[in-house]
């Protein structure tokens, strides 16, 4: 990890920084700057400005992704400040080229202003064809997130949320493949009652799961208690409508499947043995996961995935943003509807044949091939 | 033209605009990913975060420039909007990575509100190295300008104002080189009150030119009219201080330079035949100059410039800017000073040997080598 590190800062600083842009044109004649700028641009732009549906047409308007992060909950690092976080919003860009051939210019915001930022992010909607939030902290990312797409005609996604949740459905879905288990049967545990966490449970009953129980710090979130914070209120109306109350320890006996977005060793050996059957684990917390995987196997688990890439089943997010931005873009797509994300699971798992399928490899390997391509063509059925 | 028009259409519709933008770190295995992505960037942010300067060592910051516009005043074509600005923001992109290896990003305002556009600047700050507003219309673009160079720790450039001022004033360097005549003795005549023209005016004064006079629509502006706009009457006080009235006519007796920021036709051949010997003429309205080259040298005129390409003497602003965001991000310039602009304007003058140096040869080629890299060496040399 010391090296990776090492290394990670020497590039950046022989490079500097991850990303050049470039014309993809030619200007090596006066013919070529007469085309490219003036007077040749001008006719372009009169095009434009008598239809500016058309600047998706004429301009990189139809491939451009804004990443966008105020700094406040850079990974785990928590509030670094904009520049701190420039390195991540460079990288992501850096995968939106490299696995789906997205355009994307990382932009860090210099406020944590709520209203700022929806301000600002709209008034830079005309250059891009999507908006990709990254790193903005709860609960202010569902506000940012929800006055930009009602505002905004091109597509906003705050990948820290929904991203996260369909890697985890598409785990979710293969798991199913292996256990025999139904969707609508499953009982599920989602421990963290942040911005993964709930959108995670969102999708997950978008997607047809029946019964779910959020874990937050003070224990399961549950509608018979009166001091929940309004998203936990919200989400306390569509799970554990049983009404169970407890600490996850009692939560997660007799369940199927356990997703943690939270801490590390926040899951016991124990308590996985009180688990179903062929019980599944997706325990997240980086680096350290809320159990490892050889522990929670031992205590009886079937199939444990974590976002390290030195374990089985790696829940990576690289597997879902760019085959979604390029679906959408393609298909110049509004909005990334709940639709569109539970296709784009669909297609991340089926990216995993049923010869390969095991309970050691329910996801796809980040670079192979065909993944951000498949993810797209199942996100462009899905629109509209 | 035609053909330049079409052509620039089909480009545009063919490539989807004229930029991508590209990883420059390898992202070809997990290693690789670890680095450029997580785990590894992680170390990067938490080196900015201790002293965000260092955004400058391990962050595209180092070499980015936001070119911003409100789509107010876009080439000649007026308030077109933010969609139908982006292709010249696009082509002046492609052109600073094409003359001098620096990353610019489009960007068009959704607003044409000054203090949100200043907002929005703002806010954009810590993800570029530097910001070139483009086609804003006056009088905002001063405000703007002014506004943004007070907050803002990184170089703010209005290119419509100083780009063209610095060509222009190289043009004047190479013209006294021919006629012998002195900066400080020369009687100079701009005529266009705009943008463009105040700020060649105050450059030209900056730079150690005495007698200047401002012409705009309602003639010679002077310090006793009391009925002029705020720029104007600022100008005022430092042009035309005899206060002579009058119309372009009265204004270019015994001129030895005329500057056009005007319209087509403006110059007549009869005025020139009034002006000094060995006069000079830069007629820039666009893409039909003040007076043609060959009627003006046919009453007189020593020197003509204009802004096209198929005439001596091309004013053109890629010979300026590329060069100057190059040696201003090099030296981590919290500005560009005037001292910078006229040190650029020097080094573009000086990229016509003596032995080159002609009449109908006073500017350098926008492909000839060497221009940015002089410009950015003596805009280096002019920084604090």
């Amino acid at each position: 990890m010391t090296d990776v590190k090492e290394l990670a800062l020497a590039l950046s600083r022989e490079k500097g920084g991850k990303l050049e842009v470039v014309p993809k044109v030619p200007i090596d004649s006066m013919e070529d700057l007469a085309i490219a700028y003036t007077p040749g641009v001008g006719a372009v732009c009169m095009e434009i400005a008598e239809d500016k549906e058309k600047a998706y047409e004429y301009t990189t308007k139809r491939n451009m992704v804004a990443v966008i992060t105020d700094g406040s909950a850079v990974l785990g690092l928590g509030n670094i400040g904009p520049e701190a976080a420039i390195p991540v919003m460079e990288g992501k860009a850096a995968l939106f080229k490299r696995f789906a051939d997205v355009d994307a210019i990382p932009l860090s915001l210099d406020t944590q202003d709520t209203e700022e930022i929806i301000s600002h992010i709209a008034a830079l909607a005309p250059s891009f064809g999507g908006i990709n939030l990254e790193d903005i902290s709860a609960p202010r990312c569902f506000e940012i997130e929800r006055r930009l797409k009602e505002m905004l005609d091109i597509p906003v996604f705050h990948d820290d949320q929904h991203g996260t949740a369909i890697i985890v459905l598409s785990g979710l879905l293969n798991s199913l493949r292996l256990t025999g288990k139904k969707l609508d049967e499953i009982q599920v545990v989602v421990n963290g009652g942040g911005a993964a966490g709930l959108s995670i449970t969102r999708l997950f009953l978008a997607a047809g799961v029946k019964n779910i129980k959020v874990v937050d710090r003070a224990g399961i979130i549950s509608s018979t208690d009166n001091t929940l914070e309004p998203h936990h209120k919200e989400i306390a109306k569509v799970t554990n409508l049983a009404c169970q109350t407890g600490m996850l320890e009692d939560a997660v006996k007799g369940a199927d499947v356990f997703v943690g977005v939270s801490g590390p060793g926040a899951l016991k050996a124990e308590w996985v043995e009180t688990m179903n059957d062929k019980s599944t684990i997706f325990a997240m917390a980086n680096p350290v996961p809320e159990i490892f995987p050889d522990e929670a196997k031992a205590a009886g688990a079937y199939i444990v995935g974590t976002g390290r890439s030195d374990f089985p089943n790696q829940i990576n997010n690289v597997l879902a943003f760019p085959g979604i931005f390029r679906g959408a873009l393609d298909a110049r797509a509004s909005d990334i509807t709940v639709e569109m994300q539970i296709a784009a699971a669909y297609g991340i798992a089926e990216m995993v044949s049923d010869d390969e399928l095991a309970p050691d490899y329910i996801m796809p390997e980040a670079f192979k091939p065909g993944v951000a391509e498949t993810v797209a063509n199942s996100v462009r059925k899905a629109v509209k």
